[in-house]
């Protein structure tokens, strides 16, 4: 089953999705396009992997980690599917991330990899933005260029694990403007959802709606003002948004301010 | 005025702390030995600066940061005043770190430094935790040295913005077991708080209870279990917690287990 936020007739809901349209608690339906999508679960800690795919690795020049890499995603970050994403002013390198995203369904703490797969409730898309020009000091966590307001579009719905035969075999591809950029598989992941889990939850506790993204294979490339990002994830769907110059929002809020 | 989130007659309160006493909204008195300390605000994004105190800077034989150094903490470390902290198993450097807290008290976005301490509501002490042995490699967010559950104790309470005349000159002292291991001044901060907001609202929106930890100075030694550690801050009060060992609530959690 499909489970998602939205925004449909005004108000905030919890709905699953059926075809062509969203059912909420009360049995009402809305046409997909009638609605607007939420991040798909109220996110608690956001942790996800860099260089989790040996391929993105070696485009990137760096070497495969050890261990896990983590660094965190902030809430700010969190937009929607069809949500709008804003590429800051100045910047140079700002890049899509395609990553399978784990949501855990309950507290886990000492989880042997083993069992771990018993605490995912369900997987979701995440893209993970980054603007590369400000990652060139590895010293220190990627809190900046990870973090910009709307760089963690999620969505359009998580789907019950049950509903995914083998999180470790899902293609996975990235279109913008229509023209396919990114193509990479789950099965290549350096480290895979049970050991992810299992390093996490030894060290902290993971809570319901925790979510861990496993990071992203080989195909990163340069996003403008008015591409079109599309991530699919077989089993799951695709998640799109728009991308806006920071200066034309900035713009348009001067504009208002000036007519008021 | 002090404000606090306790347990009080069993339930759950906000509650504000007047001389030997926390009242609740309802008006009811309890005694500061009676209640349990929660985390004084619900935390949303909390960041951390590392390395922004010169002196502590130079006691880690690492360079001063050119620009705010970022790392995360995560809600399962933060535990309230008298909480435990779990010393972890096989560890070697545990260190505390004493901080001055900035709770935000409204969106913030763009904020210059001249506008920024309009944007803090109030001041609390952060123990900042950590096990060095795991910030060797500094290719990547120190996200597991910092995160360990209880790793982030903080309290008991906060004080309102204007209570506090200078938040650049407060002394900063650490005993642990009575003894007198950490001292410095606010003043010395490398980053002051109004660049530092105006540093991370640049890309970033903080929100009402997201928290800033400005750095620890110079003073940093070991902690083993049993250890008693008070972090004191000019003007704010005292933050006391006790470390026990993993080991030890492993093996309770055990014998419980056998017990049953």
């Amino acid at each position: 089953m499909r489970h998602a936020r939205v925004i449909a007739a005004g108000q905030y809901q919890d709905v699953t999705v059926e075809g062509e349209y969203v059912v909420t608690a009360a049995g009402h339906r809305h046409r997909l396009e009638e609605v607007t999508w939420l991040p798909p679960v109220q996110a608690g800690t956001i942790l996800a992997l860099a260089l989790n795919y040996g391929d993105h690795a070696t485009e990137l020049n760096l070497e495969r980690p050890e261990q896990p890499a983590l660094f965190p995603k902030f809430r700010n970050a969190l937009v929607g599917h069809l949500g709008t994403v804003v590429r800051p002013r100045g910047v140079e390198f700002m890049h899509y991330e395609n990553e399978l995203a784990v949501i855990i369904g309950r507290s886990a703490r000492r989880v042997k990899a083993a069992d771990a797969m018993a605490y995912v409730k369900g997987y979701t898309i995440f893209n993970d933005l980054v603007v590369r020009d400000f990652v060139i000091n590895h010293f220190r966590p990627p809190v900046k260029p990870k973090n910009f307001d709307t760089f963690g579009p999620i969505g359009p719905w998580w789907v019950d694990a049950a509903d995914i035969e083998d999180p470790h075999n899902l293609e996975i591809t990235t279109y913008v403007n229509g023209e396919l950029r990114q193509r990479g598989n789950t099965r290549d992941m350096l480290f895979r959802i049970p050991e992810i889990i299992e390093y996490v939850s030894e060290f902290m506790t993971l809570e319901e709606n925790d979510i861990l993204c496993t990071g992203t294979p080989k195909g990163i490339s340069h996003i403008r003002p008015g591409d079109v990002m599309e991530l699919h994830i077989e089993g799951i769907g695709m998640l799109k948004n728009r991308v806006v110059a920071e200066e034309t929002l900035l713009e348009e809020a001067a504009r208002l301010e000036v007519s008021q």
